[in-house]
């Protein structure tokens, strides 16, 4: 496994431009996770124009949170676009196993082979066929219950999986890591885990799939153990945490960082 | 009138799903507040999911503040499927007033018998057929002089009208109390008054609708006197006001609320 | 010149009702940026009501960082209201070197004679149709390379320019104007850009355009350096800025501004 400070390193001087169609509630703290890191996000949804920004893009993330037709397919021509031109992309199945909708949809993004795929263990465990509705876009599983599901859909995929929770896992079908990085109060503020996926994005520009995803998790799990030392609720938290984004150098991070391979 | 501090108990013992539909500014800021106070919110709209996601929730809220046609045709299947599970739904018809294609929507979600409206006073007074146009979403009217077009709102609705303002106005018709606990900067923020919709709406869930209003408008508005405590603008407000909503406990909110029945 | 702390007085005197065509992620913080600064936001977007809102409006601003068809269309709808109602509006061509679609849609509404137009210098260069892609919505080309496209474009449309970046550069064609306030730290928070057009449509109402675009920035810049002597990172930046924009009085501003006519 690379060095996780390097990996930041590197997101950082690449300072990727990063695609994402993601929900309306996420927009605006995603961009502002994202340009604290170091990255570079833009947002566009288009069908007019999906096609040509995409290809223009290091990375892309697709997020259904707030999902309609003409969404979604945007979100299909994004993601061809990236298989076309291999560039990384990113799906985080949103309260997949929700609705009738969305168990539709959440299979056809999944067929167009995600580098990654990010949710929470009610998330994972739905979009690979096992799970149960889950209670909106919170989780109801545990992370250790998802982790089969997880190789599985790794496996299916060709990509990462990564379950995000309190340790996080993470699979390319064969390895797996734990990251137990991060703080019980990230829950509490919305749209941190879709901000997550343009970070990981970030991340994948030029590296290892595997080793990146690991890095950017454990970096934003870093952040927020930052964040809570200077946080009395979680609107303080979400300032001191896109502020620790910021702040965190890599050699923070190479030595803070809590995985196990 | 019960012990408005248990009834923030209950609340949060339920921790509530609420599903809004509410406009483009408020979702994040809706969705912040929601979590900090313990309910668990969902954003959504899609025709092709918004009837079975809002047959899962335990509340829906619906917000008229960024119309279009097919978020209009959601809110519409979304309310008549909170009737048909008897589920409570809250109402804000933001700057009714305002133009044509809004008189007709709000009448259109009236008739649907919202178990409550929220608004300030040129809202209530533009819904009840008496009021100007108000200047966009802020109020150009006095909550006292909404008064008797809340009374006569919620004859016709059969529920509750919640007039907010500086000092807040609840009726069922009959019964009525006002909350004097709230702070000057609040209408410095955008989507506050609408993010008090969720709150609210978490309120309702298992309790009686006068009293759950009643109880949510106090615990927010002594929020906002705890947080100007903090605050030297409005964002820093806004962060404070949200810490707060987190930290509140039972016990402050019997004590600090204003409230006159 | 007029006095600048003059400027900012008339318009905080006039509270001016702003319609907002923005993007999804601009529309919470400009909002509230605009309510800080003493101004009266309101964001909508249906062709259904747009034209009768913005006859109601006293400014209004259009943005096409995430457009689709329907919007472009109300985008056109709201500026020919604009001009026939005489409302001075601004234009900010985000992004509209980055797809054809974009560069179809920049002059479309270019040639409806923006009272203003606002962009990086990125943006400038394209809309006069001698730029590059740039890198999504973050400039690659400096504010001085793009004083002639600006004062090109300002001829063509009949109005203002302002070339935002380390020293934003503003011109009616003729007159010229540089404004040294401003902090490294705003191009890390997204949507500061989007944002301050609401606050040059609502210095415009009443003013003299050239005047009033250097104030809002002049105001705007001095701001971010107010924030600067408080933040930690980007977050705690933003909440500084959008305090400081509430604070800050006229006669700081007149002393503070660093203009070069």
């Amino acid at each position: 496994m690379e060095d996780l400070g390097q990996s930041l390193d590197h997101m950082r001087h690449t300072a990727p431009l990063v695609h994402n169609i993601t929900n309306y509630v996420a927009m605006n703290v995603m961009a502002n996770v994202m340009l604290a890191a170091g990255a570079s996000p833009a947002m566009l949804h288009a069908r007019e124009e999906v096609e040509e920004f995409a290809a223009l893009a290091q990375a892309i993330t697709i997020n259904i949170g707030t999902p309609s037709p003409a969404w979604a397919e945007a979100m299909e021509m994004a993601a061809k676009t990236a298989n076309a031109h291999k560039t990384p992309w990113v799906f985080d199945p949103v309260a997949v196993g929700a609705t009738a909708y969305r168990r539709e949809l959440g299979p056809r993004l999944l067929a167009l082979s995600p580098s990654v795929i990010r949710g929470n263990a009610s998330e994972i465990l739905a979009l690979a066929g096992v799970g149960t509705a889950g209670k909106g876009a919170d989780a109801t599983d545990s992370v250790d219950a998802a982790q089969n599901a997880a190789r599985d859909l790794a496996h299916q995929s060709g990509g990462i999986v990564a379950v995000t929770g309190p340790v996080d896992f993470v699979t390319d079908g064969d390895r797996t890591a734990l990251i137990a990085n991060g703080h019980e109060m990230m829950p509490r503020i919305t749209a941190l885990g879709c901000s997550l996926n343009g970070i990981i994005a970030a991340f994948l520009v030029g590296q290892d799939p595997f080793d990146a995803t690991v890095a950017a998790l454990a970096y934003y799990g870093l952040a927020g153990e930052q964040a809570s030392q200077k946080a009395e609720g979680p609107a303080s938290f979400q300032t001191a945490f896109i502020d620790a984004l910021y702040q965190l150098d890599p050699a923070a991070l190479t030595q803070g960082a809590r995985v196990t391979v």
